[in-house]
């Protein structure tokens, strides 16, 4: 049975409230070691009212056991959040896990926890010293993020044929897909440079790489609003958006409660919920398990998901 | 029985087939009055292997009959459609008609005639000196853009508080809607301005607008990724999307042929279907025509359609 470690994210959102749903679940498909302090999950079944398990395994972290103030932003669960999911990394690096999955952090704890990355893929990309890939989805539709957490109008200055070609080149070694619908980043592409002309970058980006492939793998640029009609989905399950909501927005509208985020293009694999702590519901009712069980799921097989 | 004045759109596109086929579907509902001469009927009819409907109403245009080239750009086509356009215009200023629903034009073949205006919703600002609105959808949800055929990169310097609260002022005095969902513009709405602080901006409108109305009538701005979620879609029917393409790429992942176009702020009702001329179809296969009969649905109804 694969190995994975699980970070718990922030103790005071609905992460570990999942994570004691789930167990038993996920045992049937995987070994789950939770890189966190087993009292830090006693106090969730003490708040949550569940019995705790008894076959969870614990990587216990290298940290004061901290206390669970429910939808608060602290910087102690920031710390802790952070620590866990370094622990989850280390596990990985030394191959004692096959994989890991990160529960939600909160960037403000982090931040006050004086933690200088983001979040996650940040650390991520900072740690293996690689230009990470943010890809969001499940088994119907998947779509990488050419550009993920920048403003809107820094956009168009990362979109040359250069970057966009070691970005799709990046995401098929990794990958292998066989055909990937590409975004392109104006209304109707520019409408043949009326409406601005980055998508002529996209273009050549798409052709290089094809090339260099010598294979048609790439397929676009395709204006961004039918990007995701049904006969393309039909078509196509892999898409790449040249930033963060053109491509989530649609996911997030046709499957909101399915879709998981996986960082590519790093040593280790890392799969993780699409969803934050949601304070609203957190420790207070049910959370939706969904993207956690499709992460898991994942997680388990590395690689080979997508074919 | 409400006339509605059809501008045929692009004669060498799917336009006149799709008019052809569902005439007598939309005489139901309607008195239609097709923008154009019988004899390009005809000659669609001969191309198409179709039966000519004795019972249209023409209202030809003062131009030569043009020629049909299926799936062509051409100059008197480009002419041909805007013709038919701005006649269908007048009948909705002369009171001749309810309201105007129109077939797809090429824009090309609009700038290969000559015509300084990239499309339908250009002529209409220009010919009404009126702020445009922009809006798509259907029953189930419809979006209306703060920005349109606008490069992606230009989106941000449009986003001021005076602007918007503009915008959506002319948005609540043609519409009267209840509750509108608004989107941000960067990820996760700047994420505190971590990512962009231009949603501070759209928070301000928000706040001005409501308190000028004194109903909070508008809601936001939300991160665009979520903003169509299941959940969310199931209290809000309108959004607002600061740009092109994040509102319309869900809208026609979820509900691709279904939806309409409609431009507000003008002193005519003017629908449109919510696609282009098709030239891969044209006068080869079956066009789909949900898009046309829902326009003309709504053409026939103006004003209360959204409660």
């Amino acid at each position: 049975m694969k190995k994975v470690a699980i970070s718990v994210g922030d103790i005071n959102g609905v992460g570990i409230h999942i994570a004691l749903k789930e167990h038993s679940e996920i045992k049937k498909i995987c070994h789950p070691i939770y890189c966190a302090h087993q009292e830090v999950f006693e106090k969730a079944c003490d708040i949550l009212k569940l019995k705790m398990p008894r076959d969870m395994d614990f990587f216990p972290l290298d940290q004061n056991i901290p206390d669970i103030f429910p939808s608060s932003i602290t910087s102690q669960s920031g710390r802790y959040s952070y620590e866990s999911f370094i622990k989850a990394c280390e596990l990985a690096d030394e191959k004692k896990v096959h994989s890991i999955c990160t529960l939600p952090i909160n960037k403000k704890s982090w931040s006050l926890a004086n933690i200088s990355e983001i979040g996650h893929t940040e650390v991520l990309a900072k740690r293996y010293h690689r230009d990470t890939i943010m890809m969001l989805g499940c088994e119907k539709m998947f779509v990488a993020l050419f550009t993920d957490h920048i403003p809107l109008k820094s956009v168009s200055s990362h979109i040359t044929a250069e970057k966009l070609s070691a970005f799709l080149l990046n995401l098929y070694k990794n990958l292998k897909l066989k055909n990937v619908l590409v975004l392109g980043v104006n209304p109707h592409c520019g409408d043949g440079g009326i409406i601005g002309d980055e998508d002529k970058q996209i273009n050549l980006a798409i052709k290089n790489v094809n090339e260099a492939i010598k294979k048609e793998i790439f397929i676009g640029p395709i204006p961004p609003d039918t990007a995701f009609s049904p006969i393309n989905r039909e078509k196509y399950r892999f898409f790449v958006s040249m930033y963060h909501d053109v491509g989530l927005a649609p996911l997030k509208a046709l499957y909101f409660y399915d879709s998981i985020n996986i960082t590519l293009n790093i040593p280790i694999f890392r799969v993780s919920v699409d969803h934050g702590v949601a304070y609203d519901i957190a420790y207070k009712s049910q959370p939706n398990t969904q993207s956690y069980l499709n992460a898991i799921n994942l997680a388990t097989k590395n690689g080979i998901f997508y074919e």
